[in-house]
């Protein structure tokens, strides 16, 4: 493979030059940038690279900061939940909260901005009923005897939530907390522009500002242990302030409650179905927030540099896919790639001119220590953010922390040069050429293309148990021939179902954000699919999809999906349908043909193709599953795992093709409605065999069984992507062991042997 | 053990006269009966032996019934849920019922008693809006495309449901459908007395009418397949008529409409929290029978006989714990024993002067037939019902079906003559004194007392998946040493709580009638039991308690539980808890001291007690579980099991005792509230180590493990039932297995040896 060049952002250090220059040749890096705890001395800055700077706005300047107290971050908090046992109660508000952290606003009036709230009725307490002292930071109210109470109250921030943890987790002792200000009041916004305006003057052979980010950290609360209490990767708790909460009701006419926000103590998280007045405080945020931002870049642009964002920390109100997001006039966002789905919660940000992925390992101690080896852990992380790449790919790779540490690694020093060459080739092979993509498929739920690629997020990309199983779908989609949407509620009311999709999903658990709870007795929802899916649209359910429990349904699609979630209301009506279809059409792990005249045509120079024009007639059978049972009867079905899966699934009727049944339960159907299909599955954890069976599901759901294989690879674990505006096509070995695949473009079959991690080129073309 | 007689029934059928004599002689019998399909001729009806016959009120009279078409029994149906693909919906309403069963009302105007519902709005179609064909049996209306419609349209039965449950099984062929009748109807009531007066002076012999039963059979409705669509054993699916929602109007000032008896197609199942309007019908539903059937019991009781009332088929209405119950002037019930629970629901019946248990197997050929052993399923019934005995005794045990057919199996005749022997001991032992209850439990639902041991019930005690896990719990208090009382909501409201109760229960799956869904967010009940336990009270839940998400909270009172479910709206609070305490003395299987001076005193005939008063003082340690831990470390734990269990179930704090913790949830814990405790289970199925485990659960609930080894078995296959009042004990061997456990009475520890199955008597007198 001929050695390439750039593309590539390496993190550097003071001290390190000779070092730097010999990864930048073998990595191919044409930019470097500083990182937390590192910095670029001159003699780096003068290489042939472009400069990358971290650069913090609302933190980091605690003299300014010192001096305006009163214009730190808000939060409204909610206290721990008190039992009163007589008509008096005392509530410490604090009470599992971070002194360090958090101090309570006593500066505006609480009568006016705090709520205690009755949790037994459900309603606030009037302010004449309670009293509050400040010493102690303590409510007395006059209590109904065993009601529940929480004190709704605003807190000043005084310790940026990522330094804090930081601070803690690295034990920075006497280092000065950095305490975040607020620039939407008046010295903070003026103070931010001033600064950069002077810093771009000091800092010349800065190439490009990499905002780290703007200015409202995501939610993070710590407790009285300064240990982690609340994280929510897109919470906007810490945009609130009085200015704001005045500002917004004089723009809309009504004023938020602390209620509003602290919405019952859930905080708005992303899985609650979200309410017209968060909705409206969002829109409101995000405004401010793109306004500011542009006045920020537009400096940046001036002084003739490049301004990048740093996807997290300090990014909430940005929203890179909401609807003011290119007002900012960003040349570039930055984010940190955990796999497929955050690789192209990267890659399809609109709107920049270019989008770049940092890598994991981060160059720390917690992986770069003696005795462990990093190569593993990078093979893993790139493989899988890999099949992403050749779906859309960002335009930059690149990594962060120490450089001296990882170079004390030569191991993964090579291997990150062939990552970085792989990445240039797939790169160069495929940007600005659509990949193929056999379907259009959109994520129904109640956010839409302003949270694309970030549904069933709590912390970013962490596993949670109630998430995975929703989350392996996503990343199975992430690296998919399949084109993906995402589409609210709200969008099919106002413009109805789009024309050209495919397969609808909605996937997630009950009453969620993601499900979409009461959206679901909406009968301009329910109408619109059903119609759609009896024209011939195909939709698939996972977990707990259009439930909300009314009208004799939980599944409010029921009768499109064929399924429904016994509840205990009809253990009295008789359940006749358990019977499991063997080899149902979406359960075949490979529709692979008999391979005695398949060619093994690997290595790909040799492209001559064996004429099998009936492959892919073979598999257009969707009229008669018998006849497609008899003609792939033995054929190897996939080992289901459905992840935490969702109890009591029945099957409603005759017609339900019940593709596994198993402990008295249904957890995964098809089911003719119409010209089209529902398809359910109780929950797709990512998997090979998973990402198989969605595939097959969405060609099934789609009635479009007979073209699965354009572009397809018997073996699972190894995937096919084909650009036809070029010709060009690529098949991956998504494992570190060799594999074996044929592989079909729709007419013919060709065998290959991958190594571990391998990428076959190919083309159609004989040109 | 001496040679015993009574208490027992026996069925016998014709030509089996000197067959019959030396059974009734071995079994002790004193009753002969009738059974479907036999009759007892002359020969027999002069043995020494009361007559029972059985007695039909409202079916086998078809020549009467065919002169009275029009006052058959009727029923509500929904129609099949059909979706609208344009304007105009053709429903054939009578899709997938059964023809034989059900024929349309079309005497009744269907504008007025039917009802066209959309089930996606959730309103009726006008009437005026849909057209009827009583030819096709069809309904066309006009409709909003693409949504659900179904009918509520009312039929006539013209088939009895048992009888078509027998005709169908057994293939009876030509026989003669029996038909239903109402006795509202002015004819049908006439002849239901008429008839009966005639029947007494046709039977002179008959010394029992056994009723089987009244009027209303429980809901059993058929399909176009003639089988089983919907059963519900408490269903007053065939209660109604025009003329009884005439006089329900008349009598309560408002129209039941066709929804409030169709219920979405729930059918009121008692898993529904009944509605206002339900409760209304029912309670009109209970008066009427009782009215009626006091004047046919009144007949029988003028002729000198008894009135026997069977526990099921026609029994809709009577409701034996309901207000009206005893003015129906009963002398007897007997009802089918399937375990504990339906032993006890026999056996607590009030207001008669005997109740009588027909046990299992029944002779029937399922059972009885060549090359199978009746004996070790009549041993699993027996020793399981016999537990619940101990508790309240059934005055008379009985079996059914052909007599013949057992007499064929000597193995089986042996075994039955050694359990009505023992049968007749524990009655005599026992009878009329109060067992010893270490603690009073209440079990709190929508029921409350009308549906005393009959919580969890689809059909008649048979196994769901849904329900093993709760009905586990019942079958297990069903034989233990507490007292068990049934609690509504509504009780709560008018009463308060009753002052003995030690503990409360509440289980059942969210928002059902079990667990009781929106009555929780009635502060009345949260507060009165959150003021109970903070005084003392214990406060059990099982599977998803208190349950109704609002507020904050899915389990409104997880303040008192300690536990609350994850529904994925507070994944961003970390959650702290997740540290099992091993040990604890809920799980424990056994208290049983060290044994070295415990004397094997078995049999029980050797009295000599072995003093050692501190057992009883070493289990006083509420206050301290960790001194309970290093005092019994390394005593053996109970394995659990909690069935279907309930998924994400979190400590709420640091005060939950984790009992059991496994897959990133909770499903055993406890957790202090005030001077009381609130202790859970994700499910108990019934197991003798769930048992003790609940046994465990209750005493520690109630702050009174102290008092847990007041008659206290170490093996939990054994238990023990003292009756203070007779200074009696009985040791039970509950399995088919030899046992040795170690009994305590409070002060001191015996050792018993028991035969499988074997009841060991004691006595703490020295008379």
């Amino acid at each position: 493979m001929a050695k390439t060049k750039g593309r590539v952002t390496l993190p550097s250090e003071t001290g390190f030059l000779e070092e730097t220059k010999e990864i930048m040749e073998r990595w191919g890096a044409d930019a470097l940038r500083d990182s937390d705890g590192t910095k670029l001395d001159d003699d780096l800055k003068a290489l042939d690279a472009k400069i990358y700077m971290t650069y913090f706005v609302a933190r980091g300047h605690n003299e300014f900061a010192r001096a305006h107290m009163e214009e730190c971050q808000q939060l409204y908090l909610m206290s721990q939940r008190h039992t009163a046992v007589e008509e008096k109660l005392l509530i410490s508000f604090m009470d599992g909260y971070f002194q360090e952290q958090v101090i309570p606003d006593y500066i505006h009036d609480p009568k006016k901005w705090w709520e205690v709230i009755d949790r037994t009725s459900g309603e606030a307490v009037p302010a004449d009923a309670w009293e509050l002292d400040q010493e102690q930071h303590r409510i007395t109210l006059y209590a109904v005897p065993f009601h529940e109470y929480t004190v709704s109250f605003l807190v000043y921030a005084i310790w940026d939530p990522t330094q804090m943890y930081n601070h803690i987790t690295n034990d920075w002792g006497e280092r000065p907390h950095e305490i975040p200000f607020d620039v939407r009041q008046s010295s903070s916004g003026a103070f931010a522009k001033e600064y950069l305006i002077q810093w771009l003057k000091d800092n010349p052979s800065t190439d490009v500002v990499r905002f780290t980010t703007f200015f409202y950290h995501f939610t993070l609360v710590f407790n009285d242990l300064a240990k982690e209490k609340f994280v929510d990767w897109f919470g906007y708790g810490a945009t609130v302030s009085v200015q704001a909460l005045e500002e917004f009701e004089q723009e809309y006419g009504y004023a938020l409650r602390p209620e509003d926000l602290v919405d019952n103590g859930y905080y708005n998280s992303p899985f609650r179905v979200p309410s017209k007045h968060y909705l409206d405080y969002m829109d409101f945020i995000q405004r401010f927030v793109v306004r500011k931002a542009k006045e920020l870049v537009d400096l940046v642009h001036a002084a003739g540099r490049e301004a990048m964002m740093f996807l997290g920390d300090n990014w909430i109100g940005t929203e890179p896919y909401g609807k003011y997001f290119g007002e900012i006039g960003l040349d570039a966002v930055v984010g940190s790639v955990g796999g497929g789905v955050s690789l192209r919660l990267i890659s399809e940000i609109p709107h920049v001119k270019y989008t770049e992925g940092r890598f994991l390992p981060y160059f720390f101690p917690d992986t770069f220590y003696e005795g462990n080896d990093p190569v593993p852990e990078a093979m893993r992380d790139w493989i899988r953010a890999r099949r992403a790449i050749m779906r859309k790919p960002v335009d930059r790779i690149g990594y962060g922390g120490y450089l001296s540490l990882a170079y004390k690694f030569p191991a993964f020093v090579d291997y990150i040069e062939k990552v970085t060459d792989e990445f240039r080739l797939i790169y160069d092979s495929i940007k600005g050429v659509s990949p193929y993509c056999g379907l259009k498929v959109a994520i129904l739920n109640s956010w839409g293309t302003l949270r694309s690629w970030q549904p069933y997020m709590v912390a970013h990309e962490l596993r949670y148990k109630q998430c995975y199983s929703y989350m392996g779908m996503m990343e199975s989609l992430s690296g998919m021939a399949v084109d993906v949407s995402f589409l609210s509620f709200a969008d099919i009311r106002e413009n109805g179902i789009p024309a050209d999709i495919d397969v609808m999903i909605n996937a997630g658990d009950a009453m969620t954000a993601f499900s979409g709870g009461e959206e679901w007795l909406d009968p301009a929802i329910t109408t619109a699919i059903r119609r759609w899916v009896w024209n011939g649209g195909g939709f698939l359910g996972v977990g707990e999809p259009t439930a909300c429990h009314a009208n004799g349904r939980f599944f409010q699609l029921a009768d499109v999906l064929g399924v429904d979630k016994e509840l205990g209301f009809t253990l009295s009506t008789d359940k006749y349908f358990t019977q499991e279809q063997s080899g149902h059409f979406i359960r075949m792990q490979s529709f692979k043909e008999d391979q005695s005249n398949i060619e093994n045509s690997s290595p790909a120079e040799d492209r001559s193709i064996i004429e099998n024009p009936s492959a892919a007639e073979n598999l257009k059978f969707t009229e008669n599953q018998n006849d497609f049972l008899a003609q792939h009867d033995g054929k190897p079905q996939i080992t289901f795992d459905f992840g935490e899966g969702v109890k009591n699934i029945y099957a409603i009727d005759e017609k339900t093709e019940i593709i596994e049944y198993s402990d008295g339960e249904v957890h995964a159907a098809a089911h003719p409605y119409g010209k089209g299909y529902g398809v359910y599955f109780a929950g797709l954890p990512y998997s090979f065999a998973n990402t198989r069976l969605l595939m097959n599901a969405l060609y099934y759901a789609a009635h479009r069984t007979g073209d699965i294989l354009t572009w397809y690879s018997s073996n699972p674990a190894c995937e096919v992507h084909a650009y036809p505006g070029t010709g060009k096509f690529a098949v991956l070995n998504n494992t570190l062991e060799l594999q074996k695949t044929t592989v079909c473009d729709g007419r013919q079959w060709k065998k290959y042997d991958l190594q571990p991690g391998e990428i076959i080129w190919g083309t159609t073309r004989e040109d």
